[in-house]
């Protein structure tokens, strides 16, 4: 077995390259030279007031460096791979805060011995300097019943309590202020994560073997055992197995939640996890939260504590006051805290009616006009013709495409005949192309449909009660396939419809101009170019549509498609004709 | 091979719960009733403005409804995944905009047929329906010299184009003027992914099959083909690549650039690669693009634009000017876009000087005193003390940990007979402590030397030139010890060295009350006690250390920490006692 490749330069550069690339994109950030500390650029604002400082073992970004910024850290310090951080780094970065200004310095440390030791040897030395130290350790999964002596670990609630501690010294709290209000807050914060994938240290095996379609609850931020391993479960109840584990009083490091409580709930990506099921898992989490009358105050989802790139979640919970809350919602610039809103999850209205305007023609109070009865006439015609061609439309496209082209349209033609049956034409023939063009996009399905449906939508709106005359239609067939064209991406001599439609549009526009005697010559004139253009289409290599796949020498037949509309034209003039 | 077990709840109803969940975790979003469809939360405030509607397929969240919000997209619709949406949501949405008062919708769509299509359709029909509606299609992939029909694909360069445009609709631009700017800006928009994974939708296999350890460059985002594919490279490289390939003149689809451009540069996860690789990937960028003499302006890096859970990244590179960079700079209450600084990347010092104050003492200057001769003594009894006591500690050891106990103390013990060599004693006894404690920290090494070094430099600051009596050193000993458990998180009877320690300390603690002449006897008494309390660990279950990890029936020996404490303690009053 070989480790996993990844995308790094080599094993032992990867922590100080991707410290330095956080820096390099972040303004506000600065590199402490010769040590993996990432400090604020703008030290000279600490002057006076506290400044926090966290860090512990790389893998877990974005945290420590990302929650650098006004308002959040100070500093943060970096360790190897999933390993403590040096004294002497976290002893540099406190004497730059201390220099800086800053009236003292906050250690935030997760629970783990050797971050303890190294801040802890490190806030000694810098009180032998003189600096005023202090530390909080954050300890608070919930994955044990029983913890052992080195009590609960630190896992993604060290976030939340950055983010605390930085509004409380942003507006100047003391030291002794703040450690004592992040220490209560502690109390009420819980986390627990779930995976369905270890992860893998750079240039090592993966920290566990779990077979596919397996997950283990409870697991630690460098893959550390967990509780439980079960098959993968749905979203729903994974989530609800996690929050009553969380807050199951029989255990000692849960985390007490009562109904009318009020909570932040901190969804956090451990790596790989998709997006898509990050937002499920946000859902069910706000769903049964609220189920249990707990009041959700806010949401925040996406890469918070990283395992480097295990397909997990955490689920943190802390309990908030008003007061709580105002910090939470206090502006940083740390460039991993996520845009938030302030507005409270639970009892807000977040449906939104719909439109009041129908989208939907309303075809019941249709009234026929003098069009209608050759309306109806042409329709039908292109009807029959449609379903005499399925089987020649199939077969044609049986050499290019997936040999369905007939069906499609056969299906619209039942649509529109159905349609027919029980249903008055409109006077005016817009209504009466919008009706059409609703109809194939519901019912004929595809390309095809969207296409037709393009046609006759933006070739509705030139032809009215009032304005139907032969220019009238030219326009509306003219501006029909200007719409298929723009939104199809697709133009003459690529082999598809437009072949047929274009050289009689060409046509048909001449109607524009020529007195009413000429109509009929250039209508059948139309119908000839479209014909000559779908046969010709044997000879063009496809550009567009899913014929564009296949090697040209082995088509050697005419597009199915635009065979389809010169049949469509042939029809409607077929009808006009025997009208006169 | 069966589909990859997902964190989701059905295949069906996996994206209505996304987008329910993306909508209920951010109180600036609702969702509009009966479709996918993802509004701003206060469209009261579209009244007049440009309103502009984005969506597509789901699988590439948080695109496109984490893009919702004021300065960005005033609505977003979701497809299926990787499946367009369907004409009449897109309908509803622009129908909701235009309600609420919108001068008019602008629909931002990546180049894919079924969206040309399907958004193509809806506009149209809201045309019909008097909205004033514009369109820009995004097609900004890199990856193809020689782009088939259908165009270049819309990647994550949509996310600028919705930030850019949304910054526009805010501040009062018409419909035109915005598609004009964006439309401008969009020829300076290029995009190429790598990826070192297929990613499967939710319930399918995956969209392609890729050995381990090998990448494929210019996939698109729903797993489509790329260019080429290699084994893994250095990310370095990789970059350098890349970018070589998107601003190839050759290629028909390149993005020109040259020395003296400025950019905005976006490192786009396309799901499941590790931040810590995201970070690497960035300073590869920023490094690249600068050797080229290209100024980067920004850097944004994070989840924007994804593929489900396709391990790869993708690079996005904008030509910037002044008025993009203010727009882009533009405030946006988007959850999804990042908290970026606004400080030029390219051009700022990033460097920060370590701190002035030496974090090593200053051990050149020290000058001896009457207590130094006592002090070198003490010190050679005890590292000849520890040096005979290697395999009697490696003995103890090996039944409980890992055998290496004496080996450790060894090296503390040779690392001090050196330094001793050839150093003075400092007369202050605390700076000796210190100097002791930097050994230790280190050369020793592990828990033990962060443990002693901790002792030794919280006792530092209590014995000094003028304040070295026995009273001091007890003070000094009890603070060290109070470092040691509160740091390390161990107390007497967890089983480790404490289990000495603690009770000769409560034994020292009396040199501060007692007189000059009893002194000797407390010190004999501490040395009865820590030898006492080594030999009754024993009988303990360890809590604490790698001993924990082992059961307490197993370990009948005592512990080795807590022995070679005793002997430390002995080795010192031995050398007392012969002072006399």
């Amino acid at each position: 077995m070989q480790p996993q490749k990844k995308l790094i330069n080599s094993v032992d550069s990867c922590v100080d390259e991707a410290v330095c690339g956080l820096v390099r994109a972040n303004g506000g950030l600065s590199l402490l030279k010769g040590h993996r500390v990432v400090l604020r650029s703008d030290l000279e604002n600490l002057r006076g007031k506290v400044a926090l400082l966290s860090g512990g073992g790389s893998g877990h970004e974005p945290a420590h460096g990302g929650y650098v910024g006004a308002g959040m850290l100070s500093a943060a310090v970096a360790g190897g791979v999933f390993a403590s951080p040096p004294p002497a780094s976290i002893l540099a970065a406190i004497l730059s805060l201390y220099n800086a200004g800053a009236s003292g310095v906050l250690l935030i440390v997760k629970n783990y011995t050797g971050d303890r030791l190294n801040f802890g040897l490190a806030a000694e030395q810098a009180r032998n300097h003189g600096v005023a130290v202090d530390m909080v350790i954050v300890a608070e999964d919930c994955a044990f019943d029983r913890p052992s002596k080195a009590g609960r670990r630190g896992l993604c609630g060290t976030v939340l309590i950055h983010k605390l501690a930085g509004a409380l010294a942003q507006e100047g709290c003391s030291l002794d202020q703040i450690v004592s209000k992040v220490t209560e807050v502690l109390k009420g914060i819980g986390t627990l994560g779930v995976s369905l994938s270890p992860c893998s240290v750079p240039g090592c095996l993966p920290s566990f073997v779990l077979p596919p379609g397996d997950m283990e609850l409870g697991l630690g931020i460098h893959g550390e055992p967990g509780i439980k391993r079960s098959k993968v479960g749905f979203a729903d109840e994974v989530v609800k197995t996690m929050l009553d584990h969380m807050t199951n009083p029989d255990s000692q490091s849960h985390l007490p939640l009562k109904s009318g409580d009020r909570v932040v709930v901190c969804v956090n990506n451990l790596g790989a996890l998709s997006c898509l099921e990050m937002a499920i898992v946000a859902r069910a989490a706000v769903i049964c939260l609220e189920n249990r009358g707990v009041e959700v105050a806010r949401v925040m989802s996406g890469s918070f504590m990283t395992s480097l790139e295990m397909t997990g979640v955490s689920l943190t919970l802390m309990k908030a006051n008003q007061e709580t809350l105002r910090l939470f919602d206090a502006k940083t610039s740390a460039p991993a805290w996520p845009n938030l809103s302030s507005v409270c999850v639970t009892g807000r209205s977040y449906i939104t009616d719909p439109p009041a305007t129908s989208t939907r023609p309303q075809e019941d109070t249709y009234t026929e006009g003098p069009l209608s009865p050759v309306m109806r006439q042409v329709l039908q015609m292109i009807c029959s013709t449609l379903l005499d061609k399925q089987e020649e439309l199939n077969s044609l496209d049986r050499a290019a495409g997936d040999g369905d082209c007939g069906n499609t349209h056969a299906q619209a033609a039942k649509v529109i005949q159905e349609w027919l049956q029980d249903h008055v034409i409109p006077g005016c023939p817009g209504q009466l192309l919008s009706v059409l063009a609703r109809l194939v996009q519901e019912k004929m399905g595809g390309s095809s449909g969207a296409l037709y449906s393009l046609f006759l939508t933006a070739a509705a709106g030139h032809v009215t009660e009032t304005q139907s005359n032969a220019a009238a239609w030219a326009s509306a067939v003219h501006a029909g396939t200007q719409a298929m064209r723009r939104y199809g991406g697709a133009d003459p001599g690529d082999r598809t419809m437009l072949d047929a439609l274009c050289p009689a549009v060409d046509e048909l526009m001449k109607l524009t101009t020529s007195q009413p005697g000429g109509h009929m010559a250039i209508l059948q004139a139309a119908v000839q170019k479209a014909t000559l253009g779908a046969e010709e289409t044997r000879n063009l290599t496809a550009k567009a549509g899913r014929a564009s796949y296949i090697a040209a020498e082995r088509i050697t037949l005419p597009d199915p498609g635009a065979v389809a509309v010169a049949a469509i034209l042939r029809a409607v003039v077929e009808v006009l004709e025997a009208q006169k």
